[in-house]
Formats: structure tokens, C-alpha cells, sequence
């Protein structure tokens, strides 16, 4: 009971399935870093106040050094007697510098230590996380360029819709994958902001400098509430909610990617050593990674509930169920990341097998649209052009042939407005090149997509 | 079946179970206007590219505006037959102005027209509720401005830790309703996006003007991916997650009122008009507006979930899952906005008892924290003062008598740096003033952040 | 504030955004048929225990059964300063037989009324959405007789794996649904408890027979404790947990059916008349109540995770939070109800392509594992046999051929043990009929399972 | 590439973050046991079924069993390449045994075998958990039996309802943990199915008999359907929704806890042992134990909708998202079993302070329903009853006085009905005693809910 630098006031010792079930250490101890780098930040400012000397501040920036080497290199034995990663860095303080090190804790409490260890971790991973998915975004813009012209049947309802550009198709990850980045740069403004001088819950009666310690530790803004900032766990719950979304975005691109290469798509290919066998079936080459990557989507889900939950009903300030944010939160950064990252190196080896996706989109009437266009073009109002080819698409079917296959005679027989020059409409590069417009599939348009994605890759990236 | 726009191609007429089942009118309905408007917008840029003459863009919009009229005073009847709002709007539209009705449709599909819709009145939500939560704010800054004064025994761990200002605590919410707004305005950048143009999803054939129409319709930008634009409902899923992290929010404050507000509390009062009473219990005065509203954070997080369900392993690009995409979502939008707005009516009417929060206070040691740091002045480790403190409080629970009652030769043996002066730092008033730094719970500190509040109010509103 | 049941210790009447906020008639009139049989058991059970006299026991009978028909015939308007359906009934019940009226509520209170109300309609949903599963799988059952012969290439991972049965695929869906169907019947169990008696929280003065309403009621037990029987949901959460795994049941099917119906599947067509057009492509035909269908999984399971949250951290007994447990329940209940129903008249009208089906079982090496097989009766050991089919499958797809067209040289080069009779075991048929045990894909085995299923279906209907 | 067991058809070798990102031994190693032990029952059955030779068998089983041993020695290092456990065992086997360990996976694939341990594992995770609860409604039913006379102000809204007794609170936790051990009895019934057989997922070309395999294993019955077996989930998912209500309970009597135990309430004192104190407050002893299971209670319900998002829209039968199945799950097992165990140790050392809780239901006007209920019997209809005792309880509260303090005078004023034994009928005593029926909180009704309870509770143990 001595060792707990709680102990004074109370009769009995912990209980020790207590002490394991309320330890944290094997979860905290990742914070170490931040932890030690909070602590230094936090002496020096006492030291600038005059709450410490300045060889107290020496002593205490030099041990904290030391500890962190020995974390590092895996030195210090965790134990659960002493709760969390906070008292294990003290603790250890305090064995090398002597008593100076038991003033580390002047004018600030766990309560507020441990959100400014969080936060700064949460930055850091946020930053990663964003690096990650702007390589993973530049993957994209690369596949896109190298299959412009690469003709991809559509799909809206998994049925044939209208062909477009294997291209344009990547593209539209990049904008999902640039929605995702904003939003954890947004997040990251939230995320941002120094808890440390809360204390408990109300301040602490030293004279301390937060603005000092918000500079040192690389933070945009102090926390303007005490109570607020030592019960506050929105930075977790934001950055969990946009990383259940990268984890759906990842989830759509697996769904694709799975259906692609599934033996009736026969869409794509992806590199050997990318898939993986069956123990039973010899023929077996399985895109585990993304079936895993898909799986993994639920997982993250169930992480940001779990953090909603945690954090429903909860009166101010703080409450321990709060020790609970962390494991289910580095589960979901910790999972997002890699699978941002083996995406990365998985895509570049992706096959198309154009000819496959030709066939399909010739064999689903993939330009029925544009022919309905041309009509409109000669004066059919939309919704009776659309009858029309309606009607010439369930002849063509009857027959098992493609509307390009379809005699003139007959289409004129569903409307005299066709002639001669339909044929060149109906041809899938025809239908491509026709939707010319910003965001359209034309290849120009997909390039000049491209050529604006890179360029803005590149600003960020020397942002 | 004739009635079906899409009908052409189709042998047999659609199963009336179906035609219930599928429809979404009962829901979609209230996005009327929004169509509408969109409708016009798409009308006026076909005009202005030559696919539709003057005169026919004439007829349609003043036609969509006689449709609105009808449907804003209910005249026009909703039936499953035609499907959605779209089918509604266009079918009435060509009933009133006849055949040109139906080139309104050209160069659009509603994947893309719906999309628009929703992002226009997910767009108008998002403000009124930005509004909302200042309102909310206000309210609150005005609570803590009137409680500044006000000492409540501030918690952790539902056991009294420090004495704050009630204000402070007010402040709190301030806080946490102000990251709200932000979320919210984060969002809105990527709400507003223009989506038509994409068409089905490979864009059109049509020589369409898309920031003409983004331009009469409001939006920031135009999405840049036609398969993008019509799969895309990131926008409901951040908006989502911004709502249940506000309905979090709600449900902490209304613990703490319901916590206040019982009989072993009794730190509040709420107003008889906002409370009601048992139909078995005479004496009964049940704080349910609060109960409801915490009650409601579980749907919110519900309808969240909804969402990412709804998307996940979605392939691109549109698939008609995301009909489902508006019932949960009004939801969400419904319960939170009707909640602000009532916790704003409510709020004005709390009454505190501030006897009863001080002998609560008086009761907790809420000043031992201060005693610690009274001997870390007197240069007594901060670890070494917390164990004398805590033999202190020991000392005092056997006596069952606060700290301020405790004889000074008592503390004295406890620690000799202990002196007569001691008495002022275990007054709660002490306590208060001496965390006097930003954020602290200093009445002054306080009052500051009141001003500062005000001031952010008053810029952002006439921003 | 006369007409508020409780209204006597209020000084102050109830604001009227409040009385809309706090009203749930709009929700909970569904309840009145279940909300008029407990009261008319609650009022004979008083008769006979001596509370209420003979007469006035005959007079709420008669009353109650005149309010049941004016609200079956939506004569009796609803408003929300009545509250709730219990107040609607109780107080046109005084309106039309006078003070006897007011006697009602004795020995009562609405906490166990809602409750029991509650229960009774849960009781019947789950009754009627037992009886749904079963029908469906019937349905199931009888696509599965049609199509015992059909061969499907059988998929894991999305890869053709190796072939079945298509009516043994049908009755895995039998399977899903007849554990889904028995989880609800377990439920019922917990659903089926009377709480009324348990009045406000601790029980009633008066001398109630509890075993007597519940004889009424049809109830099979009496909740044993009052505290508990007012504030348990559980009979809700659990519900709900079935409705989310139906759900999820339904969109996997959902997801095979869409996927079968896509071009580059073709495996399946479904009936015109369950399936919708597109507003622009003439030539979709899509499966729209499959995707529908697998969009509400979202929706359920949000209702669900609703439910989860609502009662988290709440203390006994009963708090208005409650109030909000209906809204996502009914929801659930009505969509899983909806999906099951419309499901069951979709399946009949599905019609296979077996031509497609073989092509792709035969492209894709699905009797590899026969070869391997082959092998291990020749001594070899699995691993080894293994090995030898994945270099035959290499070599035949380098040829891009099927294994059945290798020349027997080719495969005893690669494993002498191989002679003529192996092409019998690579046939489609020859791989399906040897999987003849328990549980297998054999023609003999999947009528085997029919038949039980059948014999388990009418047994379960004739309970 | 050569130690994959699926190596022989793929070209190149797997990537080596691929290895890592897709190996499951972190996570599947705790199944070691159930592996071998299915492994073994497989072995023997194929030798009775003439696959294997007696000393094959022999051979296999011996190996296996020393397998197990150098693994529960910690002695056979895990590696990526090896995959998952199953890798591990048979490869480790073959190590041992030569060749014939490579006969041992004749039969079936690695989707039946993990779908057998899993199933195992959850099984006898079930099984100790029902002990577990078990054990603690005895702890609760002790506490009942201590706890009977005395009296708790009973809640409802969080306001002072009825006098209830602290034992019949107590029994309503037993209720609830009772409905919990029976799903998952219910659930177990469903768990207890064998998949082996199915192999990869149409069964095998071996004669095997599955029976004898489940009759080894103690499964109840037989997977019907091969397709089903391999990937079916439900039993996760079941088990999951039960140990989230589980959750849900637990933090409900958690929060009630924290409540009863902060210095407004002070209704309880938890023990030194389980509480923890703060590293900056020294007054502070907090009730973390609660606290954090209060807080688990997020992450288990975020791990059962991580289950229901990864099964969504999964088409038959086996995809790899499935081995995500398992660290989610775990997580929730071993959260609630460990709750469960730490909270039957605290709960015993819980004292009650009965002179706090008694003071504040006097303070409540917890008798006014008996007020109500004595005017009913002397004929007044229970509304008008409902009536005059809410004035009385604002007469009372204007005067700050209990209703039995209030002159009879005053009351008969009210109503002449009131007479001099009306302040029997105002004791907290009186009320109590008088809900005298099956549930009620008469304590004699409390005890013969003790008795039935402990009786339950025996012939369950017995069982």
C-alpha cells in the first residue's frame, strides 16, 4: 500500500485482483513517450514560475531522459501495483533523482496528464494517418493514369449501367480518400489543444504558465475550461467516427476488388504474393487481404460505438470508465493504418484484364443511354426517347444480341428520328468520349482529373 | 405498368407488395422543395447550353413552382405508384405544361437529382442547427453569468474533489457546444458540393454548365467524380457522427440535471412547466424532458450506426440500399434539433440552491488539494504533502468534522509547517480564488471567459 | 393543467413544447387493443378480489370495449395533453361511464401498465414473425426440391471453390432462418411474464391475485420482483438482438441474389415484377427489393444498438428514457416483418441458369479437390496430394484448360498414381455425389435433408 | 513459399507484411487446446471409418497430445509464415511423427476445424461464465438475506418514490442475472453444434462419420448443411448479444453503486480494498471497480456490432473477413467474466448506511401513495384520491415537513375521510409491510423470494 502515492488516507490495501483489474499499464505503457516529453515540458514551465529551481528542473528534464531510454530499450518490468504508465515513469523519476523527483506532480493531476498524453498521441497517429492515405491516394492517381482507357462496365445496382474509365473509377477513391484527410485535418485543430493545467478538475493554486507549456509541446490552443478539459473525450470520439469511415471506404474498394477478381468477373488480377491458398483446395488463390480489410471495417465500427457508449450519461468531470477509451482506440488506429498502408503496396501489382470488361459491357447494353440521348438530340423529349429504347433493348435481348447488332430497319421501326450515324453511338469508346464534361468519363476529362489530383497531392505535400 | 418512367423494357407490371415496399415517398416527400429547386436550377443551365429553347425553360419552372405551391398546401396526393418525390414532382410538372415536361429529365438521372436534394436540406439542417447550439449557448453563458458566484462541489468519480463555480461548470457546456458547431461547420465545407452533372454516374452526353448550377443552388464546388457524386453519402455519415456526438453531449448535461435535481442532491430546482408527475405517486415531480432527451442519444447513436451498416461493402456505384439512407437520418436530425431547442427553453428556469451545494462541499474535503498545496509552498514534496493530507482527512472522517474544524496542534503533529494561517486556504471561498489561471475556476477566470464567450457569439453571428 | 392525471402538486401547468416533446401518443397508440385487454383483466381481477364491486367491474368492461371500437375506428382524436395511449383510454373510458372510471388505475400505475402493454405486443410480434420464418422456409424448401440437380459452383472466398447442389445452398438458408426462428421462441419465454402488479416500483396495497391477470392474459409466469419487472427491457434488447441477426441473414441472402442476378454472375433471374427500372438507362432491370432489403440490416441493427444504449447506466427503476425504447423496437419489428413477407412471395418466381452455373464450375478448377482426394485413396497423404493438384491446376491454367481436359500423361507425370479412371472424378456430377454423408452436397443427401425439414416444418406447424 | 500447405499452385511467395497482416496465431493460439482435441477425435473416427490405420491413428493422436504439452509449456515459438494455430499444430505434429502427420487433415479443411474449436471454446467459455453468474446472485441473495428490514427511498425518474427494501433491490439483480444465464443456456443449445465435416464447404469425398466425432467432443447434434457450417456465425453473434445485456446490467448496478456511494447519496460504503484514491486529491476514495465496468459496458456492446457489421451482406460461404471474428469477441468474453468475478468478491464487503437512507425517504414523501391508497379504501376513486394527496404534499412541502408531520386538522381539511390511524398508514414501515404480494416489497415477501431464489440456485448447481 505504501508504494501507492494515493495511500495516506486509506485503511486497507488493494485488493489484488483489484489491482490487476484496475491497472492500465499493459494498454497506457504505448504513451511513454508522450508521456515523458509532457512531463519535461510541464518541469521547465514550473521552473520558468518559479514553482522549481532551476537545477530541480535540470534533475527532473535529465532523469525523465534516462526513464524514456530505459522504456525504449525495454528496461523498465511493468508492474500492475503501479497502475498506469504515469506513476511507472514517476515512480522510476524518483528512484534515480531522489525526492526532487516526488515535485514533478506540483499543479497538475493525472486527470489532466493523461489527456495531454493522449492528445499528443492522437496527433501523431493523425498526422501518419493522413501521410498514409495521401501515398495511398497517389497509388490511385498512378493506376488511373496507366488505365485511362481501360473500359470498365459500369455498374448501378450490380447491373450493367454505362461503361466508363478503369480510370475515372480510381479517381473516385482519391476524392474519397481526400474527404477522409480533410476530415482528420479538421479533427486535428480539435485534437490539438492542451488540456494540461486543468489539474483535477478546477485549476491548481500555482502560478502556472499554460501558454508556455502549449509552446513547447507544439499545441495550437490552451483549453479554455477546466472541467471541460479533463472530461472531455470528443478528440477520441471524432477521430474514431472518420476512422469508421476510412474503414467503410476501405470496405467498398475490398467489396470491389473481391468481385473483381471473382472467377465471373475475372475483372482483375492481384499479384500472387498478395493472396493467399486453401488447405483443402488445391486451386485456391484467395485476395485475403482485402476480405480481411472488409472484415476489419466491422471491427472499427464497434470501436467508435464503444467509445459513444463509454461516454454516454457520464457526468462531469472525470470518471475512471474513462480509463476504457484507450484500448478500443488504438485497436481502430492501429488496424486503419495498416490496412491503408498494405492497400498502398498491394494496388500497384493489380492486373486489369481489359477484354473481359469489354465483353460485359457489350453484353449489357451499356449504351442504351446514349442512344436515348440521340434521340433527345433530334427532338424526342427524354422520358418518350427512354420508351423507345426501352422497347429496343427487350427486342435485342429476345434476339441475345447487342443493340449495335440490331438491323436499322428495326430500329427505325421503333422511331423513324434513327438513321445511318446511330451506329457510332453505340459503341462503348463512342459513349465514352461523349460525357466531355467536369467529372465526367471522358478520358480528357479523367486525365485533366488526374493532372488536378496530382498537383493538389503535391501542395499538401509541401504543406 | 405505363405510368413507370422505366417501364420500356419491362414485360410484366410491378407486384403492388412491391410497389409498397419499394416506394419512398412517405419519406423522401419532405425533400419537395429541394427538388424543386434543383429541378429549376437544372432547367435554367439546359436553357442556357441550347438543350432546352427560352420559352420551354419558362413553361418548366413556372410549372415546378405551381407544383410546390400544391404540394406545400397538400393538394397533391402522394401515391406508392410513382415511386418518390422525383417521380411526384415531374409526373404533376407534365400534367400541367404538358409534353415538355418530360425533357426536364434530360442530361440528369435521379441518382444524381436525389443526391442534390439531400445535400441542399442536409445543408439547411446544418445551419438551423449551428443556430440552435449558439442559441444554447447563449443560454448557457447567461446561467453562468448569473452563477459566477455560485459554489458547487465539483466531482470526479462522483466523489467531491474541489469546490468550482457553478458558472465554470456552465462554461463547460460551452465549451463542449462550441466544438459541436465546429463539427458541424467542417462538415457543411464537404455537404456542399454539388453532385448533379454525374448523371446515372458516368456523367452526360448533354453539353451541361455544372457551376452554373452550383452557382444558383448555393454549393461550394462541384464534385469532381461522376461515380463519386452518385455513391457518395459521406456527408450523412459525418453529419451523423456530429449529431450523436452532440447527443452524447446532451445526455451528460441531462444526467447532471437529473442527478441535481434528486432528493440526495438537491442542488437544483427545475421549473413546475417543465416537469411532470406520476399517475400513481401524488408527490412525484419527475424531471422527464431531461430523461427524454437522455433516453434519445441512444437513437441518435443508433441511426449512426444505421449508416455505416448501410455502407459498408457497398460497391460503387449506386445501389439502391441507399434509399434507406433518409429515414434515420431525418431521425437524428429530428430528435437532436427538438432537443437543443427545448434544453434552451428549459435552462432559463433552473433554480440552485447554493446551501446545499456548499454543505455538500463542506462535507467532502474539498479543500484538501488546497492543504497539499499549501505545504508544497512551504516546500514539502508534492508527494510527501498529498500523504499528510491524506492522513489528515483520515483523521477528520474518524472525528466525522471537516478539515477547517481540525485543531491546529492536530494538523501541526501531522506536519510542523503547518500554521495558524492555514484556516484561510480551507475556506471553499480560498479554494475558488486561488485557481486563477486561464481556465482555472477563479471566479475572475470565470467572468473572463464569459467575456470571451459573449464575444465569439456576437462575431460568429454577424459572420 | 386540471386534465393532467397528476397534476394536483403543480403549481405551475406544463409548457407546451414540453407537452409535445414529452407526449408519446403518436407512438404508442398502437398499443391500445393490448392497452384495453390488461386494463379489462386488471378491472375482473379487482372484482374479484373485492377492491371494486360486481357492477362497476361490468361497466370498465363494457367501456373499455366501446373505447377499443372508437379507436379502431379512429374516432377518438388524439392530442397530446393526454399523454400517452393509457391516459387516452382511462379518460374517455370516466367520459363515458362516469367516476367508476377514475377506479381503474387502482392498484396500478402506468410504469407496470406500459410494461404489460408492452409485452403482450411483443409477445404477438414475435408469434406472427415465427410464423413468417417458417413460411419462408417453406419457400426455401421448395426452391430447394426444384433444384436439388442444379449444380452452383460453390464459392469461398468469392473463388469458385468446389460444386454443390443449388437446393443444398437453399436449405443453408433453412438452416439460418430455423435457428433464427428458435431464438425467438426462446425469447418468448422471457417476453411472456406478467409485470403488472408490480405498480409504480414496490408493489400495491391491495390484496391483488397477480396469477389471476395473468391467467387472463395468457402470461406464463409472474415477474417475482417489482423493482425489477418496471425497469427491465431486457425482453426488448433481446428481441431486437434476433431481429438484428435476421436481418443480417437477409442481407447475405440479399447480397447472393444481387450478385447472382449481375451480368457477370447470371446465375439467376429474378421476376420482372419484382424488380424496378432505372429513370435514365432503358436497360436496367434491377433488383431493387434485394437491396432494399439489405439496406435495413443498417436500420435494424441501429435500432438495436438504440436499445443497448438507451438502458446503459441506468439506475432501477423505471426513467423516462424508457419512453424511447418503442419508437426503434416498432421500427425493427416492422421492417424485419416486412423484409421476411415480401422475401417469401420474391423467392418462388427465381429461376436458375444451370448452363451458366456449370461454365463457371468448370473454369474454375471446383473438383480439385477431388483429384486430391483421388490421391489420398492411392496412399498418398492429403499434404502430399495437395501439392501435386496445385502444380496440375498451374500447368492446366497455363493452358487456360480445365483439369478434366489434361491428357493423362501430363497428369501422371506429375503423380504416377494417376490413371483413366480419374476423369470420372473430375466430373461436376461425380465431385457432388461423393460428398454423400450428414451434411454433405450430395443430390441423395440434400432430399434427405429436405424431407426432415419438411417433417420438422409440419410438426412445428401442427404444435 | 515451400512451408505454405497451399504453396504448390502459386508462382511467387507471399509478401511479408502480407504474412504478418494476415496471420491470426496472436490471436487463435488460445484455442490450442480445443484444436488438438478435435484433431485427435478426427483421427480416431477416421481410423474407424478404415481412412487411417490403427497405428496411423496412434501415431497421431500421441503426437498431438505432445503437441499440446509443448505448448502449454510455452515452449513451440508462434510465427507468422505458419499462419494460425492449426498450421502450427499440424506442422509441429509432422516434426514429431514424419509423414503420417500430413494424413491427418484427410477429410476436412481449415473452415470446419475452426469452426469446431471456436465453437468448443465458446462452449466452455459459456459454461463458466453461467457458473460465474451464478455465484454472484448468491452473493446477491446473501446481501438480500442482511439486507431485508432495511429501508431504501425506491427511485423512479431518479426521484424519491416508495420506501422499498434494500434486500428486494438487492433481488432484482438476481432476477436479472437469471434471464442472462438462461440466454445463455438458450445460446448454448446453439453453440453446441458440430461443423467438422462440412470441410472446405460441401462435405467430403471420405466416408467419414460425424456422429462418432461429436459424440467424442460432446456436441449435441450435427450441422445439417455443409454451407451453412463453415459459415455460420450466429453462435458469436448470439453469445455476443448476450454478454452485451450482461453488460448493460452490469452497468446499471454499477452506476447505482457510484451513486450510492458520492457524498449526496452516501447510502453505501464500498471497501478501502476496492476502492482506489487520487494522485492529487488526498481526501479521495473512489469507487474505480465501477467505474470501470461501468465503462466496459461500451466495449462490449462496440464488440457485438463489430460481429453484426462483419457478417453483413456476406455472401456464402467462408470469406477470410471471418478470422476478425475472433479478437472481438474474446475481448467481450473476457471483459464480462472478469466483471462478473470482481464484482462478486466487492459486493460482499458493501455496507449500508440505513439512518442516511432512511432520512432521505422521509424527505421524499415516499408514503404518499399510501395516503392515495387509504382514501381508495375508504371509497374515494383512486384519481380524486390521486388529488387531494398532491395538495397535501405541496401543503407539506411549503411548510418543509413530512406528510406524518402535517396535523390532522390540516389532512382532514383535504378530505374528511381522513381519521387518526391514518399515521399508521405514513410510516415507512407500514408501507412496506403493506405490498404483501408475489413481488412486493413486504419483507416477507422479500424472504420467500430468498428462499425460491436459494432453491433455484441449488438445484441448478445440482444439475
Amino acid at each position: 500500500m505504501s508504494e501507492k502515492m494515493w495511500g495516506g488516507r486509506f485503511a486497507a490495501g488493494t485488493d489484488s485482483l483489484v489491482e490487476a483489474f484496475t491497472a492500465s499499464i499493459q494498454v497506457d505503457s504505448r504513451l511513454y513517450a508522450e508521456d515523458i516529453r509532457g512531463s519535461q515540458a510541464h518541469a521547465r514551465m514550473l521552473g520558468r514560475v518559479g514553482v522549481l529551481t532551476a537545477s530541480e528542473v535540470e534533475a527532473i528534464v535529465a532523469g525523465l531522459q534516462q526513464v524514456e531510454q530505459e522504456i525504449a530499450e525495454q528496461r523498465l518490468p511493468f508492474v500492475d501495483s503501479l497502475e498506469d504508465i504515469h506513476m511507472h515513469v514517476e515512480s522510476r523519476l524518483t528512484e534515480i533523482i531522489g525526492d526532487v523527483g516526488k515535485k514533478l506532480h506540483t499543479g497538475r493531476s493525472r486527470n489532466d496528464q493523461v489527456a495531454t498524453d493522449l492528445r499528443l498521441y492522437t496527433r501523431s497517429c493523425v498526422d501518419d494517418l493522413v501521410a498514409a492515405l495521401r501515398h495511398l491516394q497517389g497509388v490511385f492517381v498512378d493506376l488511373a493514369e496507366r488505365e485511362v482507357e481501360t473500359i470498365l462496365p459500369g455498374l448501378t445496382h450490380m447491373q450493367v449501367a454505362q461503361p466508363v474509365s478503369f480510370g475515372h473509377h480510381c479517381m473516385a477513391y482519391v476524392e474519397m480518400f481526400q474527404r477522409d484527410a480533410q476530415r482528420l485535418q479538421d479533427a486535428r485543430k480539435r485534437v490539438n489543444v492542451l488540456p494540461l493545467g486543468a489539474a483535477a478538475l478546477a485549476g491548481t493554486t500555482f502560478p502556472i504558465d499554460r501558454w508556455d507549456v502549449a509552446r513547447q509541446l507544439g499545441f495550437d490552443a490552451v483549453a479554455e475550461n477546466s472541467l471541460d478539459a479533463v472530461s472531455d473525450r470528443d478528440f477520441v470520439m471524432e477521430v474514431l467516427a472518420d476512422l469508421a469511415m476510412i474503414a467503410v471506404h476501405l470496405s467498398r474498394l475490398c467489396e470491389e476488388l473481391i468481385l473483381w477478381m471473382s472467377a465471373p468477373f475475372g475483372f482483375i488480377d492481384l499479384p500472387d504474393s498478395f493472396c493467399t491458398g486453401s488447405s483443402i483446395m488445391p486451386q485456391k488463390k484467395n485476395p485475403d487481404v482485402a476480405e480481411i480489410i472488409r472484415g476489419k471495417s466491422g471491427r472499427v465500427v464497434g470501436d467508435l460505438v464503444a467509445m459513444l457508449v463509454l461516454m454516454k450519461g457520464q457526468p462531469l468531470t472525470y470518471n475512471r470508465d474513462n480509463q476504457e477509451d484507450k484500448e478500443t482506440f488504438f485497436d481502430a488506429l492501429d488496424q486503419v493504418r495498416a490496412s491503408v498502408e498494405i492497400m498502398s503496396r498491394m494496388l500497384p501489382g493489380l492486373q486489369t484484364r481489359p477484354a473481359v470488361m469489354r465483353a460485359q459491357a457489350e453484353r449489357g447494353y451499356a449504351t442504351a443511354t446514349d442512344l436515348a440521348d440521340y434521340l433527345v438530340r433530334k427532338s424526342l423529349p427524354f422520358r418518350d426517347a427512354h420508351a423507345v429504347v426501352g422497347k429496343a433493348v427487350r427486342l435485342a435481348q429476345d434476339r441475345n444480341i447487342g443493340l449495335e447488332a440490331m438491323p436499322l430497319p428495326d430500329l427505325q421501326a421503333l422511331s423513324p428520328l434513327i438513321t445511318e450515324e446511330v451506329y457510332q453511338v453505340l459503341t462503348l469508346e463512342g459513349s465514352l468520349a461523349a460525357r466531355n464534361h467536369l467529372g465526367g468519363t471522358a478520358p480528357d476529362q479523367v486525365r485533366a482529373a488526374i493532372a488536378r489530383a496530382r498537383a493538389r497531392l503535391a501542395e499538401e505535400q509541401s504543406a
